[in-house]
């Protein structure tokens, strides 16, 4: 079985482990920077990690492509796959940790206003107390229950808030981290109580626009907003008006509609809007790329013995 | 039994509930916003809650002085209270969670680089990825097991850290959400483990200076510090050198030698250097205000009934 890796931004002790892994197992493995340094001899490849897209389009030898994102929107247009049965895997799992703790700086940044704070400490200046929130007793909502949003209601659970609910498309979760967990077209019963909405979606048919301003609206005054999950999620210029009106006290915007976000967006000068520039779950803590590594190789041990695979990705159904 | 309640900072269902609950226990109490607004009849009180500093330095009669304030350290000279037997309480217990919230908000700010991107964010900049640390793997050492060391203590281990030392003066803690707590003549052996030192300590004669230059450079390279304890315990030349040298790799103080910091101060020019103006504890959550409400009365009802009080401070100890 011959296996690709696209090792761009792999260390060396994660070739090394790679290597190991892959010898133990028997298979053979080539290491290429990127896809134009594929050689020759391994176009035919069975097995591609990394992000693959021209070898996908073009290989019909093509069995497995494993990418290092969690997001997969950009592998579900028609014409991706040479291969039609080419089985797809994601690195969720690799994420929740990384992106977790920034839900909840970023949290915690626009409840106690340390956004302001910060701002004039920037200048210079000893500012004065301010109005601020808590984690604690807050009714949180997260939308989204799958490795992040679950990772996520594990550490705020530890702030003692009111309650946590999650909200995914089965209305179940096996993870006890939830007070509870409805169905997604139980969503607009929920968000008249929550204080702080937090979006860990795919992109999907079903999740374009998803927080219309409609609900939006059903958000009690004085909520807050976190996403980190894509961008389509969110009607952002009803969002904006909302923040601009003040009936939500803040939002943190990770991803958005179109990235990087124009420097003509309105978003840039919209009140209480926390914007980060899609860095929540990136490669800069080394445990994420750690881990998306240990991922691959436990499903290439999978693969390898004929199980099933553990990040198995529904191309029908976006992830 | 006469009580002042000098009510400033109140709310009226604070005092409706100190009303009732007065009434409930048989105790006759007065209501001044400030010390100046205290009736004639009520100035040979026995008790008085809020900063009652000009009665404590005059009534022979003032048998309890309960403060708002976890710290004390205003209230250690000699000379503070006409009635050397005047017992003191404080309000530890009611900053542990707003604290905690803010060690957390603001280690997180500097481990993942969120100040360097909101920075950037202010000025309608799309910034880059940055090398992030994580509280995962993370080894945490609380200087202070109090109130605040314990809140963070608890919140923090959701995240998953290597390990979470507390270092106090016994060395012992009831307290499980700490690995092991050892003991202040221990610091040393500590500190070149710790990746991120946690400091809430109240200003006494054994705290201060305590973190000197020598304890620093101690920690290794890249640590970060949050202090929300007293500016008096940290050499802050020192900090200021380390940092700018980037032997450590940030640091976050609430609280300073001289407040608010001086504006011609080095550390607001310092690198890494998160500055916020004492907001960490705070009346501003609403919930501190309601838990020291509480605990005053939970002390007013063990003094009615001549039970030792729980937030007793040891003057000659300092806390």
């Amino acid at each position: 079985m011959k296996v690709i890796v696209l090792s761009g931004s792999l260390k060396e002790k994660h070739i090394e482990k790679i290597k190991k892994f892959s010898e133990d197992i028997g298979t053979e493995v080539c290491f290429a920077k990127n896809e134009s340094e594929i050689p020759e001899n391994f176009t035919d490849a069975e097995v591609v990690y990394g992000f693959g897209m021209n070898i996908a389009k073009t290989s019909k030898s093509l069995k497995w492509l494993c990418v290092p994102s969690a997001g997969v929107d950009y592998l579900m247009k028609p014409g991706t796959f040479a291969n039609e049965d080419c089985i797809l895997t994601n690195s969720s799992g690799a994420y929740g940790v990384t992106i977790s703790e920034h839900i909840i700086a970023v949290s915690l940044m626009m409840m106690r206003k340390l956004t302001l704070v910060f701002e004039e400490s920037l200048q210079g200046k000893w500012g004065s107390p301010r109005p601020q929130r808590s984690l604690k007793n807050c009714r949180i909502t997260a939308l989204g229950t799958g490795d992040i949003g679950s990772c996520f209601a594990k550490r705020v659970r530890a702030f003692e808030p009111a309650s946590i609910t999650g909200v995914n498309r089965s209305g179940k979760s096996g993870d006890t981290f939830f007070d509870k967990v409805v169905s997604i077209d139980k969503l607009e019963e929920v968000l008249p109580d929550t204080d702080l909405l937090v979006m860990s979606l795919p992109d999907t048919d079903k999740t374009k626009g998803i927080l219309s301003r409609k609900r939006m609206e059903l958000l009690p005054k004085g909520a807050y907003i976190v996403n980190v999950g894509r961008g389509t999620a969110i009607d952002e210029e009803a969002l904006a008006d909302l923040l601009d009106a003040e009936h939500l006290a803040g939002a943190a915007l990770d991803v958005f509609q179109s990235e990087p976000l124009p420097s003509d967006s309105r978003l840039w000068n919209t009140r209480n809007l926390l914007i980060t520039p899609h860095v929540a779950g990136t490669f800069s803590l080394d445990y994420t790329l750690d881990r998306n590594v240990d991922l691959f190789l436990e499903d290439l041990n999978n693969y390898a013995q004929g199980r099933p695979l553990s990040n198995y990705v529904d191309r029908k159904r976006g992830y």
